[in-house]
């Protein structure tokens, strides 16, 4: 069970990341995440709503509520639920004050709040920041409270929570394997027809396919069914033969409509790629508008294979930096396969890349033409062997849509120019 | 009351970001969103969810499980909870063989299973996908069924659901009015210090904090207290004068750590400012690695003031671009003001835009040295008046962090430099 506390996500301001991230991470230890509940600051839904979920579960991990502000009311909510007091925790005291120093910035006497835990929990420190969590037990249940702020968040379960929740459950622990494949190409139903007998659900191995701008995930996850308690390597094992045996099956279904398999996002796949064969791309982008290179460059390591990129949104700024020639701007108009071409060659031009990838397209919501409407996208690409270019006609589902999945075209593209390897 | 269904959200694969779209939406039409709740993809589940959800919400709405696959069963689940047949219903059919015809795509068998509707619910239209949603009665509440493809549940929600609520429910809705202040450089604790009395729990007007890599917003949400059932626009009107009372107190409480008032983000904020002088801007990115041009490109009309924009990842590109001299490289490094600023001149000369930011600086995992650890990132600024450039050591709280901080560092002091205009 998973808790995601704070007015903010009801609010429909702030989107929770995560109960998603902390979802993969207790599945990989063997939790089966069975709900994921986004609640309010408000004290008193807390304690009801732990009243009912505690009784029927192993371990509940609730994230927000552990500022120094009136409105995080977590701690005091844990203990009434607990039925404990709630005390002054010295080490975590100790812990936000060093914390301020460390940094040389002035402590809030409401910095002191945080310092409050439940009777008996466990604190759990934040290196990341100034709330300390807690594991606490609540009945039969283990409640774990994170700080909101995801890097905080994640910092604390990696480095505090896990290490105490593997001390805690061990051997009853079943890790789930997975396996991830990508897909371009295929409808989501012509895909579930093709997998239509893997994705019954129940037993050991679930089948699911989730639709990301067009891009299509197979996600196949395995967990041992060994009916006596088994040691967690032993589990862990099982699983991952389980899942592989499946994905294997499913790859061979698939055939040239897999894009690639492994569990990294397809640009982190390219940038692993491209540093394998010590390879390296530019990008000059139009209607991507610096998305292609930002999602390049999120991956760490990128800068060995990037050395730089263009975002020409202008005619003007297309034939200055990448040397673009007008009469083909003029002839041709900028979202035109010639232009893109001749982006990419500037860009590889400019760079002395290996290969460079353009973009230039129309992503709405204005800028249509019956002749060419929101959702035309131009690439060009240029290689050491040559350069080509080609047009896709996306769905008008609105700007982020056709800018997102123009840069899985891109990064789909160079995956397969640049081979397994 | 919202449900979002589906096993990917469970496994942590996606982020929910339907809830918090839909939760925006329906506080603005009056609805106040208890609780958000992520399940399975499994039948059983939701049919226990809706027996205990519903005799306690007016209106529930979920998005997901309406796809044409074994695993989509939010149509079975919802016929069973309200006791009813599971129908053919011959409009919808109509409709998905119409989209299908219309982009000339192959129809799929299974598709036929999407125009089964929980009998007596009507059909919500769906012009962006395949799947048509609906509106059902369980017991007391009315369920909306939205697909999850967030483009398509958008447009649903727009076009077809927000009519069909304002219908049902009328006069008893009471809308809430926002305000929306954003704060760059107190600490969480130090603005929840200052705003502590407006910030306690109930009451007509709630105002809420929420961190965003450094950047702080803070929210006021007021709705009408009135007894009696009033007409929505009274209500509304009501909420409005409340709302705005708050928000300029707490606008005169923070003096200069005020960055600016308005629902939108700060990239849209700082467009239409651009768009409002007709002032032209460019970007040289060097850690940020096309991330500020994307947040700036990613707001419709920002073609009209951002020409383009260089990502320069290696020392020989920030030379070629945008001609930094290689001497100035060598003597100060990559990461130092004096190169951000030349960067920032450099884009400047080759767009011929009015301003251009720059930014070059460690966002790590590694990279960091005790001179300049990860999260120093120097910052130059070129305009018509001449340029500047400093130097922010933020914490080291992930590659992604470190980013995102500077893209909010850079966009905040471009409105700065703009003024409220």
């Amino acid at each position: 069970m998973l808790i995601s506390i704070g007015d903010e996500l009801l609010h429909g301001r702030v989107v929770d990341t995560n109960a998603a991230w902390l979802s993969g991470r207790l599945e990989a230890l063997g939790f089966r995440v069975h709900e994921i509940r986004g609640i309010s600051d408000v004290e008193e839904q807390l304690v009801e709503l732990l009243a009912e979920v505690t009784p029927k579960a192993d371990l509940c991990v609730a994230t927000g509520g552990l500022g120094p502000t009136a409105d995080d009311r977590t701690r005091a909510a844990v203990a009434r639920a607990a039925g404990v007091e709630h005390e002054f925790d010295e080490r975590s005291w100790t812990e936000i004050q060093r914390w301020f120093e460390k940094r040389e910035r002035p402590l809030d006497p409401s910095n002191k709040t945080q310092a409050f835990l439940p009777a008996g929990a466990r604190s759990l420190p934040n290196h990341l920041g100034t709330a300390p969590g807690f594991l606490a037990t609540i009945g039969s249940c283990r409640f774990a409270a994170l700080p909101g702020v995801p890097s905080e968040m994640r910092g604390m379960t990696a480095e505090a929570l896990e290490p105490v929740l593997g001390e805690v459950f061990g051997d009853r622990l079943r890790p789930l394997a997975h396996r991830t494949l990508w897909v371009l190409g295929p409808s989501e139903a012509e895909l579930g027809s093709i997998l239509e007998d893997r994705m019954v659900p129940g037993g050991p191995v679930e089948v699911g396919v989730t639709a990301k701008e067009g891009l299509l995930v197979v996600r196949v996850a395995a967990q041992s069914q060994a009916e006596v308690v088994q040691p967690i390597d032993a589990s862990r094992e099982e699983a991952e033969r389980l899942a592989l045996e499946v994905a294997d099956d499913i790859v061979g279904r698939l055939g040239p409509m897999l894009l690639y398999r492994g569990e990294d996002s397809p640009s982190t796949a390219l940038v692993h790629r491209l540093l394998r064969s010590k390879q390296t791309l530019a990008s000059a982008e139009s209607c991507t508008g610096g998305m292609l290179a930002a999602a390049w460059t999120d991956v760490p390591g990128s800068s060995a294979v990037f050395p730089g990129g263009f975002v020409v949104y202008s005619n003007e700024q297309k034939t200055v930096s990448l040397g673009v020639p007008r009469e083909l701007l003029d002839a041709h108009g900028a979202v035109s396969e010639l232009v893109a071409q001749s982006m990419a060659e500037g860009a590889r031009r400019e760079t002395g890349a290996d290969f460079a990838l353009a973009t230039s397209g129309i992503a709405g919501p204005r800028g249509g033409s019956d002749e060419k409407p929101v959702g035309t996208v131009c690439f060009g690409l240029a290689t050491p062997f040559g350069s080509r270019a080609w047009t896709r006609h996306f769905p008008n589902l609105g700007r982020d849509f056709v800018r997102q999945r123009s840069v899985w075209e891109a990064t789909a593209t160079m995956l397969r120019e640049l081979g397994p390897g």
